[in-house]
């Protein structure tokens, strides 16, 4: 019934293979069936002018999309000179929920700054780049240990995002592009290692919901994450 | 326990007062306590252009928040020349909001552009833009239906908005600043009239949170709303 | 004669009510007939750059209109990325006429921000917001005074402002929209308490005047600012 | 007493070169003493869209400074990506002036732009723009009048302006930038050639003034604009 | 000598990668050493409107560097709001030589847009871009042709580009990062399949240059542009 | 042959006037013909922040066109809120070329800023521009020399360009603006007063060219290039 073929339950394939830009302190490029993700994370040693003095780190995260990542070719942004709103939005929401996973006294006045760029999209670019953006964090926290620039590790849990969404009348996981157009209620998912939630946003596109519709969808959710979740710990080993 | 003396599950004192400016086709001025919001409607002709030939009409929203709406004065938008992430994240999320209670089939080609300014703030100004948003929009299309503009009453059901957290340990009902900037988890709740859900998003902002927790915070949002709406529907009438 | 069936000497009727913005260190809400004009004055502690360490304070103002405080919707600034020429003009103004009405040495090296956003428009906003902009300046500088954080009044003298015109062939004073959009020559005209001129614009729009002309508006114009001025004391008192 | 040693009613030596730039419809290199402006103007086939189809042309201006026109280097306002607030205050009031000398039903449905660039600055460059974009225009209509692209000449009378302020407690005409930065009260008076009023502002700088005060600058004003006309005719003879 | 141990004479090893974005009508990810550049190619059915009604196409190319390509981070472009001069230069570049290889008759009114977006940089990028350019460029056209909208082919040569410089007073062929901070003149060159110079840019970036030192780059880097075509050939066979 | 009906080696009257901004530390307007170039030279007493603490001066420059210095009226680019590429383009080559001639530890920790401003374009303004920025930035450092500011001569030796291209199938010396629109190939070539080469920048518009091709443009602008020279040697005597 999907057009892929999937089961309601099935995640896409998912890869994710690190080191593959030299430069940064940690990178992957996260494969979630064809919605690919460049994922870096740069150490900056200072932090954001609002926290200076306080001891506190900072983990905030710039989303892209390359113009031809899309079926139609989409204008550049910084060739318009202004980032769109839905760019903002993303870019936010990734911030957030790495924050979420992070002991900001461990870290220190430092800022990691997660840069995540869309090389291919179908669908689930936001979940991909929060799962990916983790793991060029965590590579970049593991280095930073090595090399003693900070002595307590300030990861918590993993962090991880997937969406799901009702569609042809069915809860599904894990959603292309295909789905997330026609899909009358959708949302992202992201949870911690543990399971606990760090970040729920369901909304109607198209079709109210029911309290019993967003609970399915979040059962759907945790299984999904709990294959991400595994799939990083494979990539950071 | 609740710095304003309120019960957990009280929501602040609502006022909605309309056709404070006399040009547009609908407005009010929100009070939800000390935050107050002043929301216009006003009727296009036109469409974007993605929608042209279609048929279907459109709704969108604006925020804007006065500079000296909070404690200290925050830099003008327009002098800066760019919106901040937060005004265009809260301003997609209003025109979402409202276009869920919209048949944009009955509403035909033209576009309703809802603009919400904060003139006080103290917590919950989304929120608030969203429920006095939908009165501004009930009184255009009144005013619509009454010119015999449109033929069919385009709005399908109210919406509103209320925002949850955890203070202190305890879920509490339509935070303050105060109980906002303090809170581990908030979230925001857009509901109809009908108890439908619109959209929730849920969010770490310090503590990671538990499925129980979303929906005690879900059942204190369903009383809230019920109030709002209430509300609404008095001051439409 | 006049579209509002004011005499040609007559005001519209002027009402300022302060203390409606709690966080502001001086509010008031200024209504001339429809045109309505929220002013907030901010008291900041530092200088622009080009007065540090001279000893002299600044006072200085931005304006906004609220996107449908018009007929028709204008488009909101903060979103075009750029404030019109118009708001830039007007903005300079209100800073220029309040600082004559300032010691600046008094008031050392701090700064007042006066923001005024017109909520409704019927013409004139730029003079109603300079004589509600001084409201809002007096009370802060009293707060100042209360405190102490000041010792020596800054306040020199009252400012306030009107328009005037030639309608119809009749000088007429403080034009509303209609008469505005019709007249051939306007100015507008500000003066301190003890009568003395601050600023005087005048320009030909459509038709050039003579000296005379300028002249019977000059008087008109003394007569509207005495009753401002006293709309003033009795806000401030 | 004056820093130039001119008497107080003595204007700085006027010389207007025509065909400065061969390009353009009608160009001048004004210089009002060491103020040299380059002013053009440039004829376009059609207006701006607000006046389309009403058979009314338009005229407008542009101003601009070159970066090393000052003391000090400026910075260009195309590096900066925007213009100043003075910039655009003065191309308006530029625009308005010379609006007020043309007969718009007679231009048809044509614009007019007059770009005024200062190449060296000593004081009343808005008004050099001014005197010398009337000279450009006029020089345009000729040509256009010439060609029979128009029938009726849209000139009707001269525009010419000066600058006039209280220096040292005395009236002085025609500032140079010395006297401008030193003058309590300072003017521009803008007239016909037949002197009748054009635009009049006059602006407390640091004191207030009296009627009597501001009638003495208009007359000095009148006895300038008279010299500055002639020189027009004689450039466009 | 070199820092890489390569051969004065030694390009780096080139690889291109073909098919790498699926929505691209062409598209490749090519790699000179540890410069890695993605290129696609969208064809769009509209030029630009100045080539509206002369039957003639266009091709264009953007440039940009993901923050993270570089040893330290860059300021991503979209949020700094404005590309940097550099990337301006580049770009218009890139287009200005892969349009010398097509003819724009045979293209019709088409565009081909080439994005260019570095994934990892070490020295070379443009000429990269370049010759990687030219291969979704040619991939797009082949599609075309396939697809028979367009009947001829506009291909009428390879274009490939390499950049030379005197390091350590020697002349090397295909800088990379070390050497190119290095040199004391360097030159990007760009030539078509026959040989034939398309655009040739030398610089003395530190120390001038003689004749013979140009010429005798230039002989290296007709060697090096052979090797490049050849891995065009294969790429695109 | 040529629209002028120069010799194919033939440059155009070249005029240099020195001391035109009498703000500028150094200031001339040169003229290639129809080329009309005001050059100024700033001294700032500081570099950029990349520079800071390393003994060593910089020399940059900034290029503007007048809207109308060309027969269509161009967009100003200060209101357009942009640069233009080419304008960016051409003030970083412009830059870059007079750095060539400049010894930067002479200089020490100071900047000068060269601007070049078109008044008339009739083709190669970017070569007039660097030959008079030359010439401005020759003026400021023998001003500075005398002042004891600088005590070493920075200026290492003369710096100028000129355009050579093929037209009409014939290399031909400083192409004006009929030529350089028609011209298959065109360069710029910037030598030193000793002969050296600086920047070589040939392009195909249109037709490919061959190193001999090249090879005799460059005779072809050594010959030019002595006579410019020679008009910067009297300037500056």
């Amino acid at each position: 019934m999907r057009p892929s073929g999937r089961k309601l339950a099935q995640m896409r394939p998912v890869s994710i293979e690190t080191g593959v830009v030299k430069h940064a302190e940690g990178s992957c490029l996260i494969k979630m069936g064809d919605t690919h993700v460049l994922c870096t994370a740069s150490v900056e040693e200072k932090t954001p002018p609002f926290l200076k003095g306080t001891g506190l780190g900072w983990v905030t995260a710039e989303y892209g999309m390359l113009p031809r990542a899309t079926n139609t070719r989409n204008r550049r942004e910084a060739a318009a000179g202004r980032q769109q709103g839905r760019t903002i939005e993303i870019q936010r929401l990734i911030g957030r929920a790495l924050r979420a996973g992070v002991d900001r006294v461990a870290l220190g006045e430092k800022q990691i700054v997660i840069d995540c760029d869309v090389i291919q999209a179908d669908g689930g670019t936001r979940c991909a780049a929060i799962t990916g953006g983790w793991v060029a964090l965590r590579l970049a926290t593991q280095k930073m240990l090595a090399a003693r620039t900070i002595l307590t590790d300030p990861i918590m849990d993993h962090v991880a995002a997937v969406s799901c969404g009702i569609y042809g009348g069915q809860p599904v996981l894990d959603l292309d592009y295909l789905e997330d157009s026609a899909a009358g209620t959708d949302g992202n998912f992201i949870l911690t290692g543990a399971g606990r939630l760090v970040e729920v946003q369901m909304s109607a596109e198209g079709a109210t919901f029911s309290r019993a519709e967003m609970d399915n969808l979040l059962t759907l959710a945790e299984a999904g994450i709990a294959e991400l979740v595994a799939a990083q710990r494979a990539a950071v080993a």
